[in-house]
């Protein structure tokens, strides 16, 4: 372990030491805000409830010793840069902001805080990269199972499901950062096999909860990524809702897949986590059933068995224009667990590749809906409610089979475990405005 | 009709004036060139056997009467900034391209000729844009109905195909230019339905014959695209090849649509031809059948009814590398025509924007496979070889069920017209080199 997993490592910046705070200086993940009345945005690292200015601290010399090709890549006004460049330079440049937000730090932390520390109730956030392609994923086997089973009762798991792990290619013009409100879409749908159908705005608006990663140092086109190299290519992880219209879906989805369905919207978190931030965290692989088949040896590592899971705990809150307006919390819909995936975040990032698709820094690349075994732990609402048949009961007095217009849909992350700090994603929200027309 | 149809209209670039010249002064489509030794993309129109470097007839004052925002966008190495601006800016400068072009043009042509016209022998082609997502389309009933038949034999048209212009999105990071090779990818495939899959390359690999449209003037996320103005979003099209493994689709397409068995690798045409000069060659969209359902109305208009087809003929060579060896041209292996489609580009860019998704200048949008009636019109080798089981004959003695390792794959597209001048696409080319491992 690194030494900045360290759990009595502090900060002097007071917020980041409390225990709930989801960036300690554990954590440190990277975005792009901007101040208010800026337009360009600039890359910041997330600590307690504060945002650190990178090149702020590189230009008044607080951060030295980084190459010209780093100090470069740390002036974008995207996270493509830094990105792009070598696993081990993203760890140098976090391991310097560590060294200076750490409390035994002798420097002189109000000049720094002046200069370089902007309140994230004063920053806008910023998507963090300009995302080239974006892959969708399906690596919950319940989630597959379930969804599977209400698509094609028939036929719920698909005979690939074990052996693949399938995605698809998903809209990146559409992609969010948390915080922007969500159309209602138009879209085709039937009312029943025999009706034509009609074109109007979606009645069964669902999330999906999703963890997403993004690639950093891409391959070549016609080049492929070992599973044992896979990691060197993430850069790090956020949170996403890859929002759904589920009749939209159903109609259209056969044979080339979903389209107008999910690609209206998908909202990301705006802070990415490094792997290295994760380290703690992370743990065997899902354990297959004994009758399940071993995946194909591409797939396999004998690392990526044994600490290729991530414990992450992913909840879902709603929280509707009732409860808005009367002042109520959000109330849980669910909580998950990011290492109940079937496939491991290297598996995906290794198969995509593995025809020699040429992955960008900056692509990015999502889990698909992260659900468990358990009812409470379902990523969706098609899941939750299976299809509407059991409407929730809000606090407020509500019940919702799917989204209603002015539900604020709010997603949490966050690593705990003993020994070690607590680190959050930060959260993932959107509201659902009226529709289009 | 513009007067840049009159097909008495000559070009003193005396190549333009051959009556089979893709490229005469009717034409005048927009790519991206370099010159020898160039690092950085000009934009270029095609003449001839030449190319029009436009930035250079701007800065030469050959080329005047320009806003500052159209001069802008012609200094950049992509069509993006373009293809950003009003249709009217596009038509504005082909027109002022045509008049410097013509032959009663009273300008010093040699100086002109000197300065601002390289020939395409020494030009390098790039890609005409940068392309933010790409979507591909499955718009041909006959492409549909074959293919469908050999994946679903019980169900080879589905229920929502003909009210739904089904769409997929590709890859946008794998698409390549015209001449580009392509490795032949490594995938799973499974021999029989109940063996495992194998790891691979595949040996099913096969192109489809489309046809490309780039967005011109996006829309905002959350607006969309009346029918009636989809045309002023669409700045122009191009020639299309969706290489495809069969035997990986077959496997992996299930529930998601096709993903590692298509984005490899995409190869599209460089130049980009204008609506303006596909003017002459458009007639009615397709005509459904007495028993077809009309499509919902926010799919029609009567000029798209009227004049949303376009008659172009499209072809596909193929030759192996025996046959180049042995100096024999490529063997024709099916023509087409784009009129065939079942659906208009403008049914399928308002569709697309339908549900409020965002399309920026510079994506892509491919039609899928131009497949006809006839046998000799079948757009790829799935259909033309019925997967296989009629394997075409070589004119060198060789037979085809696939692709092979070596094989060259030419699509050329052209308008024909009594009354008008003949207008190309120009070619879109790729050999199959060996496998990835």
């Amino acid at each position: 372990m690194n030494e900045t997993h360290d759990m009595n490592l502090e900060s002097w910046v007071e917020s980041a030491n409390v225990p709930e705070a989801d960036f300690p200086i554990q954590n440190l993940p990277f975005g792009i805000f901007r101040r208010k009345g800026e337009t360009k945005g600039r890359i910041g690292v997330a600590i307690g409830d504060q945002v650190l200015d990178v090149y702020c601290c590189i230009s008044e010399k607080y951060i030295d010793g980084l190459s010209d090709e780093l100090v470069q890549a740390c002036q974008s006004s995207t996270l493509n840069d830094l990105m792009m460049l070598e696993s081990t330079r993203w760890s140098l440049l976090r391991k310097k902001v560590s060294g200076l937000l750490r409390r035994d730090n002798t420097i002189d932390r109000k000049i720094i805080a002046k200069k370089s520390l902007v309140s994230m109730s004063e920053a806008v956030m910023d998507m963090p990269a300009a995302i080239g392609d974006y892959t969708d994923f399906y690596a919950s086997i319940f989630h597959a199972t379930n969804v599977g089973g209400m698509f094609r009762p028939e036929n719920p798991l698909l005979p690939n499901y074990k052996y693949v792990p399938i995605g698809y290619h998903g809209r990146s013009s559409s992609i969010v950062t948390s915080g922007t409100s969500i159309r209602r879409p138009m879209g085709q749908t039937v009312s029943s096999d025999s009706a034509p159908p009609i074109f109007g705005p979606t009645k069964l608006l669902d999330y999906e909860l999703e963890v997403g990663f993004f690639v950093g140092g891409g391959n070549a086109l016609g080049a492929t990524i070992a599973i044992e190299k896979a990691e060197d290519h993430i850069f790090g992880l956020c949170l996403v809702n890859d929002w759904s219209a589920r009749d939209i879906q159903k109609w259209e989805y056969q044979p080339l897949g979903p389209f107008l369905a999910k690609n209206f919207a998908t909202t990301i978190s705006p802070w990415v986590l490094s792997l290295e931030a994760l380290e703690p965290f992370r743990g065997p692989a899902f354990k297959r059933a004994s009758t399940d088949p071993s995946p194909l040896p591409y797939l396999v590592s004998e690392k990526d068995r044994q600490t290729g899971g991530i414990e992450i705990v992913l909840e879902v809150y709603l929280r509707s224009k009732k409860m808005r307006t009367q002042n109520m919390e959000g109330v849980r819909l669910s909580r998950g667990n990011f290492r109940d995936m079937y496939w491991t975040i290297s598996q995906m990032l290794t198969h995509h590749a593995s025809n020699g698709c040429n992955l960008r820094p900056g692509d990015l690349l999502a889990s698909g809906t992260v659900s468990g075994k358990e009812k409470d732990s379902r990523g969706c609402l098609l899941e939750l409610t299976r299809r509407g048949a059991e409407p929730l009961q809000l606090p407020s007095g509500e019940s919702r089979k799917f989204l209603a217009d002015g539900d604020e849909v709010i997603i949490r992350g966050f690593c705990e475990k003993k020994g070690f700090r607590r680190i959050g994603f930060g959260e993932c929200r959107g509201v659902v405005s009226g529709s289009l027309q």
